[in-house]
């Protein structure tokens, strides 16, 4: 029972010295990796770079108490970030006291967002992102971020949250480029290029072992951080224009409650729940592919708990807001973690590094963050996919294709929305025309098929129909049209019958459109009649005033039906001989 | 060709004498309904009584000329007006000039987005909107409407778009009230009650004709009027503090462009999509009921474009948002309305009142025209539904209760919002968790059937699951979860094959998720199958990287799958007796 509130009382009883080895190791490699992501991300949401080593502390514990994972890494994130800054930049001009609360705001909102999720079990919510949404959703905001980033490379003042509004701002202050933080910028930007993609093969082939270069290539990037602070102090470059990280307060997060003004709160609302969504269905995806390498499982409602809780933490600890990072948990995971007091002792690095080494990080220059971030983002932009999902599924394809345009043109979550609400409109579009088929009776039996497949006999006066479909409010409308639109082509229909051996529900929408058209049939002097109805959607018919309101009736079988209403045309066709297909295909 | 375009070249063409006397005297009914109905309506509006006099005119020509209904009456409707009222008061103080244009703006967005729903054959986006939605949002806007309209009832100041604010503020006022204007308005309201329930039967107990007495009560109304006139007139109740409609200016609509401002348009658009929609689901259910009864038929898209053309023409009059409405369209059916002339006789004969009888209505009440709303609302209200649903199906109940809750606490457009919402989240929740088997070999035989079913052979390292659904983005992560679950759950399992005979679509999302549980399965030891995937979703999969990505194979038929990967007990089961039951049954 505690296991199932607390998953933490599971794994720490059973903890022993290996997996402590494992874990710290990891926890090492982690907050090397973690210290330049968790100052650049904080930069990209406009937040002050101690923000983001409050985010890699609190959250982490907050995680290994209630999360599933034993390997996911939980930090601020690029998109998040994104997310974040869009969000609060609606709210407060970034610098002020009021943005970095509204931050802490959107933590809480979001980690409460998530908890509830996780207790209401609504984690299937998330299924309202398609995969191609997501996708394209992450490639765009990945290009978005580097575009983003192109200002502190450059060295000018620029913003904006699209990227007609970066390219804009950017156009204007080309022209004050500064050629010191320029030559940073290039330059650690092709390092970082090179230790992700040649680092590791040149050390295997140093002798190396592969993991120990594989190592070797994920802790790199701190190389070019302390590079580029030994070269601004060396040649005071920040006197040169060199814009740095300057002055981080020294020590560990201020615990208190973030603001409490429901104006706010209602303002934030939205953004909360956006940035929960993408931020599980990221997080999730890396936990259950990590966990399945060691046969485990995720349960994903007690991984919304653990990320709420995280994020509850953060808004307590100074922090904003966070979520399981992909290539983090990839190192934490390949380093060796065994259960999550890795996360507990990456946060107590993280404090370590806040407590001691923040003076170090004062001439380090914004240009080698935003080298950190460009180089992480672009290994997330994946523009085939737009290409395979076109070969694959046209509109599959449309609901990336608006996700990206939306999310480059209007920002990011703008681009969800169009995704998320293409998505549906697609699918709605595809139900709302289901399969449906006129038949007609096999001579000299008692079924019923296809008169388009099947040489069958149809009744002059009774219009047969199988729908192939549940009845639902998305395709109600269309049947109502459909069915009336048949029936009153022929003057010599007096009867039709819609055939529901394979209808599984009919809800509200369609038992109104079923008695709206049962009316207009009326009026049109045709009776409507229903056949084959499953048992339990008869049941619930029942409960309904259809049976009075039908002009017609319901039938048992189809043959029932026809019998009743047309004797004469069964009687031919029972009398009539049979086709010359064989009877077992005709029972298929 | 033509025809197509303009539906009026039809019916013209084929213009009688018997036609024009049915459509005369349906005009004159409906023209004398409608005055009292256009005065209140733009009261409702927010908007001068003339504005609702202009909104009866041009648009019941523009319907005339594109619309496919020939009794269908458009012009100002309740819903629609206090929609309206909410969304122009969220951008201008009503009674302002900025008022009028937001309105008259936003019947040409609402005409420009039904013409091209109209268009671009986009019309089943009113499935959007389940029954239960609609009827919920139809009651909550009558009580709405109802509790609106007390104030000029009682002759207080109060205002608010929902339930709350309303109450507060006439609890403030209700001091206030104006002695006389509560006699008139609640002798009105009485008055209006007893003409609509009780003056048909006794015009009939008179001996009148059936058809005479049920134009009596329609008409009825227009005596409220006229007598409340008087009242006011013969002793100067208006000096008494009864508010009155006051001036309106005499003469047909002025003819302009509305106001041509990018970030009003802007700021309406939501609106405007909203309105329209509940716009169109109104009317077009009430034209085909109509249709029905004279064996005709309403094509929806060309529905549209005949309700786009009524709100632009609106929009150039001098109006505000229209629609057709439900009594007036009966009256003008029952009536003997014959073709669309009705229409453009009714608009001349508002035209005429414009012109002619404007000054007779300076001393009217507005407390009876608060009367003729609230008669003609609350027969609108249908709190019967609730319940009828309640007992027909919780999921659809949930989304009609929610639909009234959010109308009455937080206004009509976020209701309809948390309606539309909360249908497709739970429709998303029923498609997110469809019906699967696990499935064995029937002994001595090639079929495969539930194992809670039959009696059947099972494999000991195969799992053998069949789906009965379609895969996509709804139940891709559900499908992922589970039988990543179900497979690992055994450590015996080495294959897990997924039978796909009843699996229409994969889409991109569901191409995914098996692609990634694969991954997960093989990063676990097991591979994973497909079997008789069907030839035009096999299609598709060919075009995609599947068949590389998938640690196993899909085999044509699930027999070949098993007898591919666990011959022995494919051997065994075949050799064995079959079970008891006919092998008839089994191919069922």
């Amino acid at each position: 029972m505690i296991e199932r509130l607390l998953p933490c009382v599971g794994w720490l009883g059973r903890y022993d010295g290996v997996a402590f080895r494992g874990d710290a190791l990891a926890a090492v490699i982690v907050t090397i990796m973690l210290i330049p992501q968790s100052l650049a991300y904080a930069l990209l949401a406009g937040l002050p770079p101690q923000v983001g080593l409050y985010a890699s502390m609190l959250p982490l514990i907050g995680y290994a108490l209630f999360g599933s994972s034993s390997t996911l890494a939980v930090g601020p994130v690029a998109v998040v970030s994104l997310m974040t800054a869009a969000a609060v930049g609606e709210i407060a001009a970034a610098g002020t006291p009021e943005y970095a609360g509204a931050a802490l705001a959107l933590a809480l909102l979001s980690g409460f967002f998530l908890i509830a999720l996780g207790l209401l079990r609504l984690g299937f919510l998330a299924s309202l992102l398609s995969h191609p949404v997501i996708s394209g959703f992450i490639t765009a905001s990945g290009l978005l971020i580097a575009a983003s980033q192109l200002k502190h490379i450059l060295g000018v003042d620029a913003g904006g949250h699209t990227l007609l509004d970066l390219g804009r701002s950017l156009a204007g202050g080309i022209g004050e480029t500064n050629l010191p933080t320029l030559a940073i910028g290039v330059a650690a930007t092709a390092f970082l290029f090179w230790v992700r993609a040649w680092l590791k093969p040149l050390a295997m082939r140093l002798g190396l072992g592969a993991r120990l270069a594989d190592t070797l290539a994920k802790v790199g990037p701190i190389a070019a951080v302390l590079v580029t602070i030994l070269l601004v102090d060396l040649f005071s470059l920040d006197a040169a224009g060199v814009q740095v990280v300057g002055a981080i307060p020294q020590g560990l997060p201020p615990i208190a409650l973030p603001p409490v003004d429901l104006d706010l709160w209602r303002e934030l609302i939205p953004s909360a729940v956006l940035i929960s969504i993408v931020g599980f269905v990221e997080s999730v995806s890396v936990a259950q592919t990590l966990a399945a390498k060691r046969r485990e499982r995720i349960q994903p409602d007690r991984e919304l708990v653990g990320l709420g809780a995280a994020n509850i933490a953060a808004s307590l600890g100074g922090g904003y807001p966070v979520t399981g990072g992909f290539a983090r948990s990839v190192v934490n995971f390949d380093a060796g973690a065994r259960t999550p007091l890795a996360g507990v002792l990456t946060a107590v690095g993280i404090g370590l590094t806040a407590l001691l080494l923040t003076p170090l990080f004062h001439q380090l220059p914004k240009a080698t963050l935003a080298a950190t971030i460009v180089v992480a983002v672009l290994s997330l932009v994946d523009l085939g996919a737009l290409k395979r999902t076109w070969v694959y599924s046209k509109a599959d394809f449309a609901a990336m294709a608006a996700t990206i345009l939306t999310v480059l043109v209007a920002g990011v979550e703008a681009g969800i929305l169009a995704g998320v609400g293409l998505s549906l409109v697609l699918f709605l579009a595809r139900s709302a025309r289901p399969h449906m088929a006129v038949v007609g009776q096999v001579p000299g039996t008692q079924h019923f098929r296809n008169v388009k497949r099947h040489e069958v006999v149809t009744s002059p006066s009774v219009l047969s129909l199988r729908i192939d479909e549940s009845l639902f409010f998305a395709n109600a409308r269309w049947l109502e049209d459909k069915l009336y639109d048949m029936a009153v082509a022929d003057p010599a229909i007096r009867h039709v019958v819609l055939i529901c051996a394979a209808v599984n529900e009919i809800d509200a929408s369609a038992l109104e459109s079923i008695e709206t058209l049962s009316e207009r049939l009326q009026a049109a002097g045709i009776d409507f009649h229903l056949s084959e109805v499953k048992g339990p959607v008869m049941d619930r018919l029942e409960r309904s005033d259809l049976p009075d309101r039908l002009s017609g009736k319901i039938y048992l079988s189809q043959h029932d039906a026809l019998a009743a209403l047309d004797p004469e045309t069964t009687r031919t066709a029972e009398s009539g001989p049979r086709p010359r297909r064989s009877a077992a295909a005709l029972a298929l």
